[in-house]
C-alpha cells in the first residue's frame, strides 16, 4: 500500500499540496490553535477564521507585490464562475462610466484571445450572457475574438500581427496558461519572445483581463498593474478546490445594481458582484473556509520558505526545460510527439505530449501507474498524456519522470 | 489548552462536525484509501472522487427517501447564491414552459414568504435580477410578498389566514429554518399546528421552494414531492461550508439558453444553471472535493449510526425541548427572554434568546467561554445569544448548557 513518499503525483488540478501542509492542516481540521474545535467548525466571522483570511491576504500581497490599488478577493465558483463575473462586473463598469441615457448607449464590444479549451469556454460564456434579452431589444456586448489559434489545433500562441484589437472594447480577454492545451504565455521575465502577451498593441485604457489558473504564484507577475483582473482557481498551485481568488483594481468594485439601474447590462447575482465580496472582505455569505485556510498555509509555507516566487520561478523554470529536453529528444527518436509546436508557447506548469504507436499509451500509462507516477492522463478532451508540474511537485519527481520517459523509449 | 472533549461547540455554521468523521478526514487529507495521495489531491474526474460523489449522492437519496424524479446537484456559491440560481433558473423553466412570441409574453410574478433575515435577502435578490433591462422593457417579473411577519420582529410565523398567493406564480419562495432569526416551519409530522407551511393554499401547479438550510438532515422531509427545489448550504448539518446541495425536481432542468433565446429571461450564468451541473453529475467545472468529501463521510456516520433521520429527529425533538424548557423557566423568573415567542414556531436547530439586565449578556458569554460553550453570540444583525444544536451537537452538550444557563440565572 503506496505511501505519499512513493507516489509522484502530475495531476492537473486538484494537485498535489506540500507534505507540510497537510499535516498541519490534518491537525488544524482537530483542533485549530488548541481552540479545541477543527477549523471547520469555526465561525467565518470569528477572531480565528478572520486572523487566517486575513493572513493569506498579506502574505499574497507580498509574494505577488500587488500595487496598493487593487483588492484581493476570496470568491466561490471556480475559474469558470469568473467567466461569468468578469463580464458582468465590467459591463457594469463600462455603463456606469458611460452614464448616458438607454437610448444613446452603445453595447461594447468585448475582446477575447483564444488559445485553447478554457479561454475558448470564456468566450463561449460571454456569448451566452449578451444575448438580447427582448427581440427588440440589442445585445448588451458585442463578444469578439481578437485573435485565434483554433486552426493550428491550439498548438502554438497568436503573433504579433495576428492579434486585432477594437478601440472601444470593454475589456480584453485572455488566458495566461490553458490548462487542458499546455499552452503558455511566455513570462513577463521574458517579455522579449515573440509570443509574450503584446500590452501595447491594447489600446490605452482598455481593461485587460487574465485567467492565471494553472500558473497563479508559480513566478512573479511582474505586471500587475497592466491588468485590470487578474484570477486564478486555487486548486493548481495554491490550494484545494473551491476557492478562487481575484486580484481587481479598485476602480472596478462597481454596483453593479446601480448599473442595471441605468439599463443596458446584464443581472448580477449578487455573490458575483466584486463591490460586495470587497465591502465585505470576502466574508459576505459563508465562504469556503477550509480551502482558504490550506491556501493561507501554502502562502505562509512560501513565505518561509524564502528565496520567495523569484526562487520558485528558476527552479519551475528548471524543472520544464528537463522535462521538455528529455521529451523532445524522445521525439527525435521518433517514439513521442509534444503538442506544442512552439518552444516559447509552452506551459511550465501542464506538459502536454502523445505516445506514437497503437496501444502505447495505455503501456506508457500502466507502466507510469506501476512506478507510482500518478494521473498522467491528458484531459478526457484531448487524450494524450499531460504531466502537471506545479510548485508542489519535486524537482527529484520531475527527474524520476523522466527516467522513465526514456527507459521506456527505450524499449519500444 | 483546551481538547475536543472539554468544549461545547453551538455555532451557527459553520458547526460542529462528528469527531470520528474529522479524524477520518484528517488522514484522508494526507492518504486517501492507500493511494499515496490526499484526497484534496485527486483530480475530481477520478475514480477515486468519482465513487466519493456518487456515494453521497446514494446514502442522501436513501435518508431521505428522495423520490426518483428529483436529481440531487452539488454546487458552489452557498445559499446566497441560490437565492439568484433559483429564480434564473425557474423563470427559464417557466417562459421555456410558456413558448410564446416575446410581445404576447406575460412577465409571471413570483411570490416570497418573508420569515425573517434570510428569506428577506432571497426576497432582495429577486428584486435586483428582475431589473427591467432597457428602459422600454418591463421587468423580467413581479416579485411579491406573499406573507411576512416583519411587523412582529420575525418573532412568529404567518398564520394561514395571512398568506396571499397568486394564482399564476411562476414559484413560492420560502425559508424553512432562519438560522438568524431561530423560526422553524413545524416539521412535516405537526402538519396539524397552526403554523406548519400551508401547501394546500398554494395554487395547483405552482412551484415550491424551500430553503432548508439549517434543518436539512436533521429530521425527515417527508413532503419532499410537495416541492420543486429542496436547498441547503452545508456548513450546518452535513459538512464543511463550500458546498450547497440542491434537490430538483427532474423537469426544472431547463436549457436556460434556450429561454434567453426565446426572451423575456434574465442570462443564467453557465455556473449556476442546474441542468448543466446535472448532466455533468455535479462536476461541470471542478467542484469543492473537501467539502463533499466529508459531507459524504457524514452521511455515511448518520446511515452506520442506524436509527436514520427518524432516530435523529427524535433526539433533536428532545434537545430542543429541554433548551427550550429551561429557557422558559428562566424567563418566568424574569431572568432572560426567549425571542420567537409562538412555540410552534421554534427552531429546533437555532435557538434566540436575550439577556435580561444591562451588562448581563456579556457576562453570561464570558462564563460561558471560560466553561467550554463556544460560539453562542447571536448573529450580529440581531445581536442577543444564540444556541445552535444541530446533529453533531451531543444531548450532553446541550443539558450541561441548560445547567450552565440555570446556575447563571440563579446568580442574578
Amino acid at each position: 500500500m503506496p505511501d505519499r513518499k512513493d507516489v509522484h503525483n502530475f495531476a492537473a488540478g486538484p494537485s498535489p499540496l506540500p507534505s507540510t501542509v497537510l499535516e498541519d492542516a490534518a491537525e488544524g481540521l482537530l483542533n485549530y490553535a488548541d481552540t479545541g474545535m477543527g477549523i471547520c467548525e469555526l465561525s467565518h466571522r470569528g477572531k480565528e477564521f478572520k486572523a487566517v483570511i486575513e493572513g493569506a491576504e498579506t502574505n499574497l500581497r507580498k509574494l505577488l507585490a500587488i500595487p496598493d490599488n487593487y483588492t484581493i478577493l476570496f470568491s466561490q465558483g471556480g475559474g469558470t464562475g469568473q467567466f461569468s463575473a468578469v463580464l458582468l462586473n465590467l459591463l457594469s463598469a463600462h455603463r456606469l462610466a458611460h452614464p448616458v441615457p438607454a437610448e444613446e448607449f452603445k453595447p461594447p464590444t468585448i475582446d477575447y484571445v483564444l488559445t485553447g479549451s478554457w479561454s475558448s469556454k470564456a468566450y463561449a460564456e460571454a456569448q451566452r450572457l449578451v444575448l438580447p434579452p427582448f427581440p427588440n431589444c440589442p445585445g448588451f456586448a458585442t463578444p469578439r475574438i481578437a485573435a485565434s489559434t483554433k486552426s493550428t489545433g491550439w498548438t502554438r500562441l497568436p503573433k504579433p500581427e495576428e492579434y486585432d484589437f477594437s478601440k472601444d472594447a470593454a475589456y480584453v480577454y485572455y488566458c495566461e496558461n490553458e490548462t487542458i492545451n499546455g499552452i503558455e504565455f511566455p513570462p513577463a521575465s521574458a517579455q522579449d519572445s515573440a509570443y509574450a502577451f503584446p500590452f501595447d498593441l491594447v489600446p490605452e485604457g482598455v481593461n485587460i483581463v487574465a485567467d492565471y489558473s494553472s500558473s497563479f504564484i508559480s513566478r512573479p507577475i511582474p505586471n500587475i498593474e497592466k491588468h485590470a483582473i487578474i484570477y486564478a482557481g486555487a486548486q493548481k498551485n495554491l490550494g484545494p478546490s473551491g476557492v478562487t481568488v481575484l486580484i481587481v483594481r479598485n476602480d472596478l468594485l462597481v454596483d453593479t445594481t446601480a448599473a442595471a439601474k441605468l439599463g443596458c447590462v446584464p443581472a448580477t447575482p449578487i455573490t458575483y458582484e466584486y463591490k460586495i465580496l470587497a465591502e465585505n472582505a470576502s466574508l459576505y455569505n459563508t465562504p469556503p473556509t477550509f480551502a482558504i485556510y490550506v491556501s493561507a498555509l501554502v502562502l505562509q509555507h512560501l513565505i518561509d520558505a524564502k528565496g520567495g516566487l523569484t526562487g520558485l520561478e528558476a527552479t519551475n523554470r528548471e524543472k520544464a526545460r528537463l522535462l521538455y529536453a528529455t521529451l523532445d529528444a524522445a521525439e527525435a527518436k521518433g517514439k513521442l510527439k509534444t503538442v506544442v509546436r512552439e518552444k516559447d508557447a509552452r506551459s511550465w506548469m501542464n506538459v502536454t505530449f502523445e505516445i506514437v504507436g497503437e496501444g502505447k499509451e495505455k503501456a506508457f500509462l500502466d507502466g507510469a501507474e506501476k512506478r507510482g507516477f500518478k494521473q498522467l492522463k491528458g484531459h478526457r478532451s484531448v487524450g494524450g498524456i499531460r504531466a502537471s508540474i506545479y510548485n508542489a511537485v519535486t524537482f527529484d519527481s520531475v527527474k524520476a519522470l523522466c527516467q522513465y520517459i526514456n527507459e521506456f523509449c527505450e524499449q519500444q
